[in-house]
């Protein structure tokens, strides 16, 4: 029987392995926490409200505003009308959104269309509310046209829309703008558009290409932590104006603390995490980061073309779509494929070297395809 | 401006310190998972089902698959009828067991005793149940003549029983077969008994006194990892029949894999914990720690009513109730309180100087207090 340093010292060296080829999903690779490592010694634990104070100590809360601070003022939060925490990931702040426009709003419809990440129908679902999913465009966006139809017949109806920034598949982004000017047109005053903006959220709002931010109409944004910015823990941030957040608070003396989040018990290495890199690299070193993941994406582009394979991607994208590859690149490469399309994301930390070796591959699976129909 | 390197250790030496007197709230100290820190390099995530494969490798399923075997095991989950995942705390496990109970029960009744975590409440609401609150013993254990008094008035609806396995403030627990009996009486075969054993579960069932698992009537149980295994992370596991699970999966194809999870992505450092300190110590190790943990819960009873403290505990708990303690004494200890106790928790890594420190402090502040009376 191994014992649990010779497992530790296998499985790490398959982790290690695995991780050259991990371009499929959106996660950044270009961090090290090594210094906060030391803080995992110790029950540190962010339960309940991260704005409250606590009788317990062991937390990192001043960590967790000043994550939520930047990135409130990023979203253009109303300055004194927002709160949020930061949560498990993207899905909790995608139900906490959901979740309060319910409060607020009972018996609304909820809009999301098709491309929407299959975790927001388990959420709908969990929370019991009725739902119509919106057709898309072919680049994965929100059809304007289908959603403005569907809103006429339920006028009677409080509007809950999901707009998503960035969709899990070619990365789209629904336009908020254009989801407001639709309620205003047929008077829906009760409404409320929460965005999932898990991936793109935090690099659109840097290169000053949001139109899905509070002041464009967003009453509720989730994004993820270790996607863009990085974490080896999934981890997220949920941003809501504090207003409508008063109305579904609980006091509990248990904790000494009101408590409205989902979670309870909170990850508060996650804090520390996100604080580390956003006071590290600045607004300006993230954003050059973006940069960098765009340029490299569009390169990845140029270099699948130039094999003859179909690529293309959204503006300002770090995703790039391509022609279904097979099982075995797919599962080599760890690509996430749909019906037609398999996709590589240029996160923080993917490498030129490592588009060059994924193209090679698939040239080599192409022409190993095209002997094969040749015989 | 301080850079990161001074805030980092300045906010270290806070946190070892207050570390020295956190023995209000149940987390277990004894824990290093140094060994483990290399993986906080990788992007792992266990999004997703922990039974099933996907495409993405950067996961530690088999981690994950090892600790709920120990646990279905431990608590005599039937043998080939049992799921389960690894939530990120016990409120999620809670959420998804109702979850599960509702989704089978439509239109069920929820019964809950007084002493339940605020979390339930919560959970409760977001899943948009009906619920009844039953009235506690002095002990904090639910009142059964209660239970069975309103359950009569409702035996048109199926229902749903929380038992709670070590209640928050007084680690009570709720006796599963004196439920299940009571259900039987009024013929209610539409039933669902979630146990809530976050804190207590693990230990009971090593000490064999348990009487809340599969064999006595649960039919899920969700325990928190950060509680008495040991975790710097929240975290938790959870139990279910996997019939009753298959009802509510959904595959989707983008991760390869079927998520019946709430959270979707997950922590998949938290599992690589369990299986570290679950592998080291063993059934016997872990025995051993519940047992002087127990012991030590009586001394701290000794020690404080030798100084004139009321106190008082559970069978097995490692939690010890005593009178509410001042402001200052609750602060500086971080203990929870409610309006009449406050409570401290012999988990694994609390020491006999830190109890004689503690009872020291509670004498001093006692004669204060005389001292002020008498003038």
């Amino acid at each position: 029987m191994p014992n649990e340093q010779d497992t530790i010292s296998s499985f790490l060296a398959r982790v290690e392995e695995r991780s050259r080829s991990f371009i499929g999903y959106p996660a950044s690779k270009d961090f090290n926490y090594e210094e906060l490592f030391p803080f995992l010694h110790y029950n540190l634990n962010n339960i309940g409200d991260p704005m409250s104070t606590s009788h317990c100590d062991m937390h990192t809360r001043e960590f967790e505003q000043y994550v939520l601070q930047f990135f409130a003022r990023l979203f253009h939060a109303p300055q004194n009308d927002w709160w949020g925490y930061m949560t498990h990931g993207g899905t909790e702040g995608n139900l906490y959104g959901l979740f309060l426009a319910r409060e607020l709003y009972p018996g609304a419809m909820v809009y999301y269309s098709e491309a929407t990440h299959y975790s927001m129908q388990k959420n709908i679902h969990l929370l019991g509310m009725p739902s119509i999913v919106i057709r898309c465009r072919q680049n994965g966006e929100m059809d304007y046209d289908d959603l403005e139809q569907i809103i006429q017949h339920y006028r009677h109806k409080p509007a809950i829309v999901i707009a998503n920034i960035g969709t899990t598949m070619t990365e789209a982004k629904d336009h908020v703008p254009m989801i407001t000017n639709i309620l205003k047109k047929y008077a829906i005053r009760d409404h409320y558009v929460h965005c999932d903006a898990a991936l793109a959220g935090p690099y659109l709002a840097l290169l000053n290409h949001d139109n899905f931010d509070f002041r464009f109409g967003a009453d509720s944004i989730a994004i993820s932590g270790h996607k863009f910015i990085g974490s080896p823990i999934p981890c997220g941030v949920v941003l809501v104006k504090k207003s409508n957040k008063d109305r579904i608070s609980r006091s509990v003396s248990y904790i000494g603390s009101y408590d409205a989040t989902i979670a309870g018990s909170r990850n508060a290495i996650a804090p520390l995490f996100m604080w580390y890199t956003i006071s590290k690299l600045g607004k300006e070193g993230l954003l050059q980061r973006a940069l960098q993941g765009i340029a490299l994406a569009d390169y990845a582009i140029e270099q699948l073309r130039n094999v003859g394979i179909e690529a293309w991607k959204n503006e300002n994208a770090l995703t790039v779509v391509f022609e279904k590859q097979s099982k075995t690149l797919c599962s080599k490469w760890q690509l996430a494929s749909d019906a037609e399309w398999s996709h590589l994301i240029c996160m923080p930390g993917v490498t030129r070297e490592q588009i060059d070796d994924f193209v090679a591959d698939c040239t080599m699976a192409k022409k190993e395809e095209e002997v094969v129909l040749e015989f």
